[in-house]
């Protein structure tokens, strides 16, 4: 068992606490914070206190952060994986008092103050919790083995892969049956993941295939989209759904409302009004829950198996420790939240503005939320918004949408890879190199 | 069983050799040749079949073809991986008589004419085998499950994975030992493969490695090139692999001449005298055997595994089937081919026309090679090649290299992407993102 310690040990750390307490704090001694998450909570976070000198190690099984509103651009070829990653070592290469490991915590221990990861066993003085969420599949038949999910650069690519690989197998089947099944892609879900994604599958299929496949008959592909509600977008205005719906099914995709799924096997998808759905691709994109790293204490949670916090987004009973992003729930908020970037960006910077409050003895204030509104993208020219209190549509969010993500996308080279890759996507509808990188399938 | 048949039926096909013998040769029939791998032999017989009109079907495991010269790139994270491949059905987008296929062949009838491919059975007029070479690990224990291979565009990502994460491992890791056996690289093979991936890693470490992991000594990363002969290079004159050595151990770089592996176990690397290197990265380029299909009927082999094929290509005793590139021996030519890219084109190349001149019944002529050079590249302003009876070194063929490949590349996206990247690493030491895309590693 290793022990990675702070700079200062832990006899340091408990002096300039009480030098803290009696009004004496030493500048010299900086406190270790360890962040859980390299989401867009988690960085947001670490950036701060990286700004304020505070020693910060951010965690994450990964080595890079992922800008996850524009993964499903990778999963259909508009953008390659590398466009919408940022390696977490450059990202925090001007910042020197943060620390970035790429490991996976098996438990954290409140009482001790420790997090463990293998055999590795890390202190800290303050932790912030921001692992986010992972797909939920409320107990339905045959989930997640015969899924796939989107919530993951990984899980993109191997969307990628599943997609463009079922189109290589229908060109050589000759039995028709197979062939519509193999072209025949199931999106479950109708928030913005699932309709961003059909709408790009489906202008995938109408302009790059058509190229790539002259032999393949069109009319035999279809993108099915399979919402449990009554209208696509529920978070959104009752107009935009309705939009939404009519602006899909125009273009082809056949959607299902009121359609919940009972069972998923290899072959089909079973919705529970007994109709069977052939096909070998469904994409699982219905519902979150959140993605808490076990503790050797019980944590409160809320629905969804969120940590419950304060005002203040510290764990209730836990000062030193904070929920931000989509693992947390911010206790008697007037209105829930909906798992959108800006939130966990805005709770991230809470975090270390309370943090750097209690390290100079100050009490933490509570998070507050500034709207600033959401858009999403349903194909070319159509998008859907709300801001402030107007719903809008058409191609103002459409335009919005690309705006706003180019800005907030990390990375000069990516910015100008995006802006690129998209210009000509839009006008010659070629996205990026439509490449399968996997084993080879068995016939 | 799915026959997938030509356009004309095979009476037709025999009817139409009927004609040709009798010289009534109809225009109108077109025969199908087939084309086993994608690599540059494959793609030069496909692209010149089809700008004649030919019926060509090309198939290949991946559905892209790989510019294997730079992949090496990949792996030290100076390049994307799309920038070293391009899709196939975008290659042939233009000549509508060449259709691909994505697939692996399992056996070939020379005698029935047929290629098989799981359930797929395709029948050829005439057939191309252009299945390069694999790995030859020439019986060396533990090999190859402890080595990795650079061979594919998998293969690459798989190596730039294991690099980066073995830094990402030595970052957490107190153990000094540990630390240098994690940081410890080992190229078995001092060929172009060998010295060029020696060369890059080593610059990969020196200027992006520093940046990411300040915490780390770089005195403690080695890279290690193990040799079986008495000097690098041996395809070059002695000089050049003189001047190889001393610029590359100048460097840091430590190489063993005269030295054979003899076991590769999960912890080390064993030579023949005896001595064992603690590595967790064995990186294998020692060597090639030819990948030839199975086939119902045995063909004649010579050293590497090679089919022996006459002058004009053609498979003795099968005048319809042709060997390009690395599998096969052209019988009684007077100095060995070297697997490089040149060949294959050139015979891929030869065998079209050949089949061009069976189809309107004239005779195949003999294959004449055609020296432009080669070339290679050891790091940053130094290269080594030979054109004519010429051996350069330096700045020269450095310079060159970067020139001819960027021409040869396919796809004018992929050269200005390759250039872009080329500058931003040769101005600031920085390639490409450096992301580990895989399932977390357990500690």
């Amino acid at each position: 068992m290793i022990i990675i310690r702070n700079h200062y040990s832990r006899q340091n750390a408990s002096k300039t606490k009480a030098l803290k307490e009696k009004g004496e704090m030493k500048t010299s001694y900086k406190p270790r914070v360890v962040i859980i998450g390299a989401g867009f909570a988690g960085v947001e976070t670490a950036k701060k206190l990286g700004k304020y000198g505070v020693n910060a190690l951010l965690i994450d099984r990964h080595n890079y952060h992922t800008f996850v509103p524009m993964l499903y651009q990778v999963a259909t070829a508009v953008l390659y994986p590398h466009h919408v990653i940022y390696p977490l070592r450059r990202l925090f290469r001007g910042l020197p008092t943060v620390n970035c490991l790429q490991a996976e915590v098996k438990e954290v221990d409140f009482h001790n103050q420790i997090v463990c990861s293998g055999n590795l066993v890390i202190d800290y003085d303050y932790l912030v919790i921001a692992t986010g969420s992972q797909s939920q599949y409320l107990g339905v038949m045959g989930t997640p083995e015969n899924t796939l999910p989107m919530r993951t650069l990984p899980d993109a690519i191997a969307l990628r892969n599943q997609i463009l690989s079922r189109f290589e197998q229908a060109a050589k089947v000759t039995n028709e049956q197979e062939k519509t099944r193999l072209l025949t892609f199931v999106i479950v879900g109708g928030g913005a993941t699932g309709v961003e994604l059909a709408g790009s599958l489906n202008e995938l299929i109408c302009s790059a295939f058509k190229k790539d496949y002259p032999n393949l008959n069109p009319e035999q592909t279809r993108v099915i989209l399979v919402q449990s509600g009554e209208r696509l977008f529920p978070s959104y205005a009752q107009k935009l759904g309705e939009y939404t719906e009519k602006w899909l099914r125009h273009r082809g995709i056949k959607i299902y409302l009121n359609s919940k799924v009972s069972k998923v096997t290899p072959e089909a998808v079973y919705l529970e009004d007994g109709m069977a759905i052939f096909t070998d691709t469904v994409i699982w994109t219905a519902g979150v829950l959140a993605a808490i790293p076990k503790s050797k204490q019980s944590v409160k949670t809320a629905k969804k198996d969120k940590i419950i916090v304060e005002q203040t987004l510290q764990l209730c009973g836990h000062k030193n420790v904070y929920g931000v992003g989509d693992v947390s729930y911010v206790d008697t908020q007037q209105e829930a939240f909906n798992g959108v970037a800006q939130e966990a960006i805005q709770q991230g910077k809470t975090a270390a503005d309370n943090i750097l409050r209690q390290i100079r003895g100050e009490s933490p204030k509570a998070f507050n939320y500034y709207d600033k509104g959401r858009l999403a993208i349903i194909g070319k020219h159509a998008g859907v918004g709300k801001i402030g209190k107007f719903a809008i549509k058409g191609f103002i969010p459409w335009f919005l949408w690309l705006e706003v993500h180019l800005v907030y996308l990390p990375g000069i080279n990516n910015r100008l890879g995006v802006l690129f890759n998209w210009l000509k996507y839009y006008f010659f509808g070629e996205g990026v190199s439509r490449i399968i990188i996997s084993t080879v399938n068995s016939e």
